[in-house]
């Protein structure tokens, strides 16, 4: 196995690429580094950053772009200073980051924290490597080049399409639902039942927490919801008097949608006594403001969340494997990407689209 | 030592009461409780909360209303259920909130968490007991009655008019700055150099904080809290580019203004990693609106806080005692209480008016 000189992959040129004219075109990969290997990428899922990006959305996107950050795909070549990580043959996964700045008088990078590393963050798309310059363009592509040190290797158990989601999907839920104590004795909402919303659901489901309430606009994921694990459902603009009923509830809320208007004061009506609310969807606009009391009155708190460092992915991807989580994916092949992104930005997945290589391409 | 059949207090009877039209008047107290004590008032802290209420500026008040909740006094009556918690001649202080449920299936009482009791709540004044319908009347007066399981013994050490600005005021700021780990190692800001504010710097200095932060618009009371013990002074209204130059240096901030213009987002930005921002001063309108990505890119949150348990209060006394700390208060007579709400109104305290009863009234 070798990697080629140039790479293949979806590029967008322009805002309205995220409307489906993605173009599959020839590129030339970051320059090797030593620390690096090449994937051959078998999956990618479709995660909403991909079409906030190509749209410009949160900021001016660096065109072309080629993007996809829940890869997984087969190592065909392994830096000298990458050797000890990976090997040619594993199977790996890179999630929404490439590169943290790694330094040891780094606050985060040196305590686990590398996703929130504030000099050296680069996204795994749309990011700019410092030494080189390079854009860095991602998964929707034949091959990607990253740093040896944000691939993780995948578990047997856990079938390469069920990994792909999890490398931002998955951690973005996994994450916090963690780091704020979910398990037993413990009950978790979940707002938006997307696909991170599907994920919040299942891993707070095999975290063992007492109750998984799913909570999203309309009654028409209950079936699902409930099949996936949640205990109970809350339909916001259907059940009637639904904070006020339901008030005081939830020891931990995690909130998966990106939409500014949402009932933000109502979520935190659901908050028991010092209850938290952790926000890991991002609005292209602002949240709504909020009452100071909503917070002091039950010493409640609201946070955000970004993804994970590559140990809680390797953790997150163990207890997958463990628990036998199984996240609902429909695979697309990777030539109808431009549909793919269409159908999930018209909330059609359930839940999360993977893109797929076709075979001759695994047999290269 | 015995209480009269009428007490005496500072009336407000409408919203101008708090503009210094407050009025001497008698008024029956509560029916006595067995559970209940009789305080004679020494001295009542004056409270921004105290304003907020006279002017119905939170929700309209029950007037006549006798504000005043950072009391403190000699106990002169003990129910026959209360002489295991108090005794006759006790020094005592009461802060905020008068009674909580009590019962063993409250989450918040069984687990040390009174002041977020959501089924019984009543404030020390304003606020409507539900045995007997009463509303509850304030420390602005000669005598107080209130149940005894939220009065709290003062330790010798403490002075009466430095504890009573503590059982409000101190409390309101110590319990955030315990449950968010203040201590050695940590850096901590203190937004706003009111009352609570200047409790702020004295506690997390005290606590052994690495750097502790007075954070104000501007720069006039920079000489005051250097004293006080902070180490650093920003100035926002003065200050250029305040929030980048000290971007991502601060543990934690304790925000005790209620200013709904504060100028959060820049706040956020001074937070480091995992950094928590919590709010105890409750703005009269919303707090302002920020970015999801404000939170999510630092994994930051932004709680609130309500005063504390009973037996927070009497940690905080103790830890004050150990540690000699000592608020700045001025002590004004309790017949001069127009005058003084007034100045407290136009930002005169420094830190913390402390009405005090003559000694013709301590020694009847």
């Amino acid at each position: 196995m070798s990697s080629p000189e140039k790479f293949h992959g979806w590029l967008g040129h322009d805002a309205t690429s995220a409307q489906g004219n993605l173009r599959w075109e020839p590129f030339t990969p970051k320059p090797f580094a030593e620390t690096d290997i090449d994937i051959k990428v078998s999956h990618c899922g479709i995660c909403g950053t991909d079409i906030h990006t190509l749209r410009s959305g949160w900021g001016p996107t660096h065109y072309p772009a080629c993007v996809g950050h829940e890869i997984v795909g087969t190592v065909v070549r392994v830096g000298s200073s990458a050797s000890s990580r990976h090997r040619i043959g594993d199977r790996v996964g890179v999630g929404a980051q490439a590169l943290s700045c790694q330094r040891g008088d780094c606050d985060e990078c040196s305590n686990g924290m590398e996703s929130y590393c504030g000099k050296g963050f680069v996204g795994t798309y749309n990011g700019q490597y410092k030494d080189s310059g390079y854009w860095s363009m991602g998964g929707y592509a034949d091959y990607v080049r990253v740093p040896a040190a944000f691939a993780i290797k995948i578990p047997d158990q856990v079938k390469s399409e069920d990994a792909a989601p999890m490398m931002c999907g998955g951690i973005t839920v996994y994450a916090p639902l963690i780091h704020n104590g979910a398990g037993p004795g413990k009950t978790v909402g979940i707002v938006g039942l997307g696909g991170l919303g599907h994920f919040g659901v299942l891993f707070a489901k095999a975290l063992g927490c007492d109750k998984v309430v799913a909570i999203s606009r309309r009654r028409n994921k209950e079936d699902d919801t409930k099949a996936m694990g949640a205990t109970d459902y809350i339909a916001t603009s259907e059940d009637e008097k639904w904070d006020k009923k339901h008030s005081r509830t939830l020891d931990l809320i995690i909130s998966t949608v990106s939409a500014p208007d949402m009932p933000l004061s109502g979520y935190l009506r659901l908050l028991k006594t010092k209850g938290q609310f952790i926000q890991v969807g991002a609005p292209e606009d602002v949240l709504p403001a909020i009452s100071a009391f909503a917070l002091i009155a039950k010493g409640c708190k609201i946070g955000g969340s970004q993804v994970g460092s590559p140990k809680e992915i390797e953790d997150m991807l163990k207890f997958a494997a463990e628990k036998g989580v199984k996240p609902w994916v429909q695979k697309i092949p990777m030539k109808q990407a431009n549909k793919a992104i269409v159908e999930m930005e018209e909330g059609k997945a359930r839940y999360r689209f993977v893109l797929e290589n076709d075979e001759a391409h695994a047999r290269l």
